[in-house]
């Protein structure tokens, strides 16, 4: 790969858009780029379902031939997870019984980074209709690790410079936890906020799209598309914010080096002058984790009762026990599940009165050595059923070199404040 | 038409079910009563837009051939409104865009009541991607009327006895609408109470499956599968219950049948021993109305983009300049539009800690004369953003002898509460 490649496989979404937009660089060449680094790279890493180069070319190209630019997202090539409909290329839901399937039509998120100049680069790999099961992407930093899932291909692709963004979904910790083990900005909105039309449903209470990337810029460029206006970057907050510090319910179960990055981010952001509030949630919040738990399989074997039903045989028997489950859970367990989710996002309400986010960890520490299990979602579960945006922001390193993450919470529907407050804290010099 | 099949065909599900599973009756001689049925009514109609009598009776004879019943709805047709997906029957959307489109897989409500017996008898008419364009399908109680819309198919299918049951969405009052102007019972369950994987979008935070059945008791049934317990018939109320009486913010378009019978009602109910409570909604409530419509707009543009912008051609007139609407809409207007709903959402919460239920009117009167508009929905679209359980219960004729409905509102979330409050209010004797 040349030098030249290797530069414009590093480009973020924002950067390659403005380089776009001043015809400094072309769509055609930076997906050359890229085409060649899945090529050099993707036999080991199984970041990519579907990549069909002479497609990708092609919309670069019409893209350049553009007597205008299209929107925000001209030229800039964008992965899009398996589980999301794409009309000229396959959907496969990491399942052997979509292989092949075609969609009709493209999901809305495909359909509006189209119509914004998006490059549609291929489909990343996707757990087995996101959940679970173990899928054959591989860490970018290191292959005998698990990148994470389900969001895996996007996390690995991201993390790798095969794609400078890419779509994820989040039902437990699906967006957060590849981002985390990868070492990349995961971005999930409030629940709601990003149409969900042509993405294959999990557990639809709890199901949100999101994005993968290098940056937060390009999570807030690709947010700017999806609720429809232009791009103008938030600044960065102007005071310092105040911030929750929240080792929560399962701290037992942090490896050292998430306590260290929690300890050093607290250290950091009160000296730089925030002020930094110890959050002990009420003990209703432990309870979250198993609500969601039961939300999750109660309606996730609703959505894939079909395939439950008519091709059981192709269905991984982790996700045959999972629908098992879920099937197996009375109304009134399931009823009493959405009331304590819905009890705790009120009493979170009157948490962020005092606060402007929350810092709380991500995972329990690195990526876990093998391939056979995408690790665990606790930390970022029970906040999801919270429906709140938060980010997972790469923050260090642990004790094998690995990424370690930290997750930042906002408000229901405070996005762009949760923008200004991430941009704060990364901007901090220290951090 | 045999008198047999005319009595076979005014079965409801319930009772189908309870004769079929007594072995009185098969699901072949039901559905072949109903096949006939609609053979010699529906060339008028358009109630369906596809019937294959041997795909149906093929299903019909498999439940007989059982050995024992799959589920409460053994052997039951059931209508399935056509934009739900059906792996073994085209999905149209009511849209030349979809002509012939066949789905990979059912609907979850599909494989779900599949699941539990059923047969699904074909699909029924949709207006245009459930909007507002006009269907084909005429009123069964007078053809030179709207069935309403956009379930019109299953409202008309239902009251002409062309199947017992059949599913409807309601985004705005797409359920309502034509079990009021149809003459059945409408039912939608508090929002995302059934699943609605494989059920083509309008606007995400609206879209609520329902069904349209001729008895509470079918639409309970239906209940108990989709939420998946077994069916035990919930009893009428045991008391008089406290119901708030509502005309709401638009009762000055109501025509003088629906005064009538929410006069009717209100006498009727006190006689009955029910505290009758008249309640005036907030002035905030009447901004739902302007509200509801920038959120369904802004949503339903973003779910219809694709087809907007590859096959803009063959989308109605009406819905081009929708989505043209929904496009138009800034981030900032749509945010305030859900606050409003949210913010209303706890209000009505209040207001149902001192009354059981509230009944306002749910159409302004009959059904309009004319088949080029499926009549207004105001007076159910503003509730739907309140996202709480409802029924539609025919209560009564018009000028014209045309049907008049009333809404029976619910707490979010009270939908068995709901269902002994309408059955305790159908069947006290002066109704």
């Amino acid at each position: 790969m040349t030098y030249r490649n290797h530069e414009l496989a590093r480009l973020t979404a924002t950067e390659a858009a403005a380089r776009i937009a001043s015809g400094e660089l072309t769509s055609e060449l930076l997906v050359s780029a890229l085409l060649e680094r899945i090529a050099e790279r993707d036999e080991a890493l199984h970041a990519w379902a579907f990549v069909d180069p002479d497609l990708a070319l092609e919309a670069a190209r019409r893209c350049d031939a553009a007597s205008s630019p299209l929107g925000p997202l001209h030229g800039v090539p964008v992965g899009v997870k398996d589980i999301i409909d794409t009309a000229d290329m396959p959907t496969g839901m990491g399942s052997p019984i979509y292989d092949g399937h075609r969609p009709r039509n493209d999901a809305a998120c495909v359909a509006q980074i189209r119509a914004a100049g998006a490059v549609v680069l291929g489909k990343t790999v996707t757990v087995e209709f996101a959940g679970m099961a173990a899928p054959p992407t591989c860490n970018p930093h290191d292959p005998m690790r698990t990148p994470g899932g389900s969001s895996s291909g996007s996390g690995a692709a991201v993390a790798d410079c095969h794609v400078p963004i890419a779509f994820g979904t989040q039902t437990a910790g699906s967006v957060h936890r590849p981002a985390a083990y990868c070492g990349v900005v995961g971005f999930k909105p409030s629940f709601d906020l990003y149409n969900l039309h042509g993405v294959r449903p999990a557990a639809q209470s709890l199901d949100t799209l999101g994005t993968l990337s290098r940056s937060i810029e390009d999570a807030e460029l690709m947010m700017a598309v999806l609720v429809g206006r232009s791009y103008e970057p938030i600044p960065a907050s102007a005071s310092p914010p105040r911030i929750g510090f929240c080792r929560t319910h399962l701290w037992g179960t942090a490896k050292p080096e998430t306590a260290r990055a929690m300890a050093a981010v607290r250290q950091r952001m009160i000296r730089a002058g925030s002020e930094v509030i110890d959050i002990d949630l009420p003990k209703a919040f432990s309870e979250l984790t198993p609500a969601r738990d039961i939300i999750s399989s109660y309606e996730r074997a609703r959505a894939t009762l079909w395939e439950y039903n008519t091709h059981r045989e192709k269905l991984s028997p982790q996700l045959q026990r999972g629908i098992e489950k879920g099937l197996g859970w009375s109304f009134g367990e399931y009823r009493d599940a959405l009331a304590a989710g819905e009890a705790c996002r009120r009493e979170l309400e009157k948490t962020f009165a005092a606060i402007d986010a929350i810092i709380a960890p991500v995972t329990e520490g690195e990526a876990p050595v093998g391939l056979d299990s995408t690790g665990d979602h606790a930390f970022i579960g029970f906040w999801n059923l919270l429906r709140a945006p938060s980010f997972s922001l790469p923050v260090g390193r642990g004790p094998s070199g690995m990424p370690v993450g930290l997750q930042l919470i906002g408000p229901m529907g405070g996005d762009d404040r949760l923008i200004s407050v991430a941009k704060w804290i990364t901007t901090r010099p220290s951090m």
